[in-house]
């Protein structure tokens, strides 16, 4: 049985102050609790609604799982969703070993300044569609536990491991190890054109802020681009991702 | 100077009756608005806080739309973003002709049933990116004019025509006078390894729903997809947008 202790603890998570502490994070809804459970991630408990708990039981059981059940006026305190808080999971942060330079044949995405959850949360959704295994992000981008990024991952973030180091720290290194250095941008050659190889970081900056020159200068790189039709002023950073992901699968095919 | 009726009439466009009603709706912040004054769309008027009068003052000015200063505690009433309410701008929905087939060469994009109003916004992102002139949308897919939508779409709402219509009337139409019609499918052929023909709709349907099977019987189609090599179930129709639009960029040139 949850005591108001508990309730109180697990609500914090919502902070990512408390999530670092407690290393513990919320997983929400149907779909990703459920990707959840079914990952090698560990999962100290589940809160559900009636409905929530009969979705959830059968998988949580074999997981060996506790399901609280709380009335759905209580679950729409600790859960975040603005509607719909039926299933809520507390989820352990996983060790995690440091970020290594891309191995034979593999292409890893770098991630630069990415703020917004839901572009966070679809870049790894991306990642995950293409088959890299791998994300490194800048200390200033957005923590993957924020409640908002986990939903929008659908369940990838726990297929795709993501590291935080300095780029500037980070890539020089894959690019010593003989890893090609890719950077998005519009000012880039056609990526059609280019002819891309592998190992490789791809390297994707925020919408407002670019990649920084002091990142661009470390090592020698390569700027690649969706070339533009129309007049769009610019391409969401997921959306130019998802372009250019799908062109080095095309070559590497 | 704004009445308090006047007021009242403007955030009543936060509601879609009142948009379909008045024939206004909501344009935000300091890109979108200036897009909005940059483009040929009617503005009736610019509702801003001090700093945000000064940011558009001289292109209000340009085009001659009055800009009323209100306190930001009043405009935040008005606008409907979470914080950052500077600049809130009155536009005219534009008389808008029948859905066209696509011309010689054009490729248009049909959406079915999508709702997210960021998706919505995203995809007319996607077709200005690429030089989409024209977006063709399912009833029951979310009105561009909804004020997260506007937002998502940063301008690109005013350079891509969006007709509403039923799908299994207007394709086979479009079929019919020659167009090639593509369906996004995740079980579709690669794309990659497809000739893209054009004239032609690509026709996108939602994550949750697909599309609806009566619109595919409809007529002769083909069933392309962006190739999943990972593990992720889906990819969002933004990104798969972005991909596929991006392989016929790649074809066309």
């Amino acid at each position: 049985m949850l005591t108001q202790a508990d309730l109180k603890r697990i609500r914090a998570l919502q902070e990512k102050k408390h999530r670092t502490l407690t290393k513990r994070f919320l997983v929400q809804g149907r779909k990703v609790v459920s990707e959840l459970l079914l990952s090698a991630w560990k999962t100290e408990r589940v809160l559900a609604t009636d409905e929530g708990a009969e979705f959830i039981r059968e998988i949580a059981t074999k997981k060996k799982v506790p399901v609280d059940i709380l009335p759905a006026h209580e679950l729409d305190r600790v859960g975040t969703f603005e509607q719909g808080n039926e299933l809520v999971a507390v989820a352990e942060l996983p060790e995690q070993g440091p970020f290594r330079a891309p191995a034979t044949g593999e292409l890893v995405l770098a991630l630069d300044g990415i703020r917004d959850p839901r572009n966070m949360g679809g870049l790894l959704r991306i990642a995950d569609w293409f088959g890299i295994r791998q994300v490194l992000a800048s200390q200033d981008s957005i923590e993957v536990y924020n409640p908002k990024c986990v939903q929008s991952t659908m369940g990838s973030l726990f297929r795709v491991s993501v590291r935080y180091a300095r780029l500037i720290d980070e890539l020089p290194k894959c690019g010593a190890l003989g890893a090609k250095i890719y950077i998005a941008d519009m000012d880039g050659v056609p990526v059609w054109g280019a002819k891309l190889e592998r190992p490789a970081v791809l390297v994707l900056g925020s919408e407002s802020h670019g990649l920084s020159q002091a990142v661009r200068d470390a090592m020698e790189t390569t700027v690649i681009a969706v070339p533009r039709v129309g007049k769009a002023e610019s391409l969401n950073v997921a959306m130019a991702a998802s372009a250019l992901c799908s062109e080095f699968s095309r070559q590497a095919r």
